[in-house]
């Protein structure tokens, strides 16, 4: 079994959101989904936005890798509107979202990485969600209880304990692999 | 053709450096050598050590990472006496090794990675370019000119033109490429 953990925010987590699914399932890997937010974790290292954006350098390369990347899997990237958006509504949603969380999770990306829509508006999260099909009302109401609040926050501070420093962060088992690049070598992990 | 900068000190760089000669001539690919300096760079962004020290679990997470890539390399890895190396005396030899710059870079990091050698130290760098046949007085003569002292500064500062902000790094023409992980991506561009 392979833990995907990933931020709604973060740029190489869009492919791996979109592939994760089907590589694990054609592997026969069975796939949990754990969203989380990097903000805390950037804040205890002194970073109060992306290492992107705060290492110029770095960000004009990943915004020339990303797209080569997106091109490769087949998917539609156009820049956000912001970067990085705030993912805290969705990262709540997607721990209410049940069995749907890879359809929900796949829409936010979309949203974000695709078609430049601002993924902490309220409006653009209820036409995800019902879009879906599901309940936009029993779904806000669900995502935003003070337990579900406290859960994401459990999620976040595993990944802390975890040792995570970036998103999308494989684990198989204790073992970690960090970036969309290394999906394939947890998918063999796993198998071994 | 495709240009490969490192840096002696730069963990990913290792694996990268051992291969690169067998997978760009597999290819068909012409190579160049670039050894530069990374603390230059890291020091105009406010390190004055290694990210992996800087940061613990990134350097947590490589000394677990890399360790899988030299296993699947089927090269040899036992931790450095220190991290990271000061490599710029083996740099300023590399500018002068002339043909036989893949030989003494490959020999600077298996001493180093490998082998647990101190490679700041005149004797471990005197000891390889005499293993490799070459005159070590006329190597250490031609380093330490003044005109190759400039000649290093000047391929650091056009790294930092390049926006290069790490090693391994790959150019094909303009088009950035950087990590171990993307030497594969940079071949198939550096085909088309």
């Amino acid at each position: 079994m392979i833990e995907f953990w990933y931020e709604f925010a973060s740029t190489y987590s869009y492919p791996a959101a979109m592939r994760v699914e089907r590589v694990t399932k054609a592997a026969g890997v069975a796939l949990r989904w754990r969203p989380f937010l990097l903000g805390p974790i950037f804040g205890a290292q002194g970073w109060n936005d992306s290492p992107f954006n705060i290492y110029a350098a770095k960000g004009r390369y990943m915004w020339k890798d990303l797209p080569r990347i997106c091109e490769a899997e087949g998917i539609p990237l156009n820049k956000p509107v912001k970067f990085p958006q705030n993912g805290l509504k969705a990262a709540r949603l997607a721990l209410v979202a049940g069995d749907r969380i890879a359809d929900f999770t796949r829409a936010v990306y979309t949203a974000n990485f695709a078609e430049q829509r601002d993924i902490s508006d309220d409006a653009t999260l209820s036409e995800i969600v019902t879009k879906l099909g599901m309940d936009a009302d029993a779904m806000f109401t669900a995502a935003n209880t003070p337990e579900n609040k406290a859960a994401l926050k459990a999620q976040t501070d595993e990944a802390i304990a975890c040792d995570i420093f970036g998103a999308p962060w494989f684990f198989v088992g204790d073992e970690p692999f960090w970036g969309n690049d290394r999906l394939e070598d947890a998918i063999a992990w796993a198998k071994t």
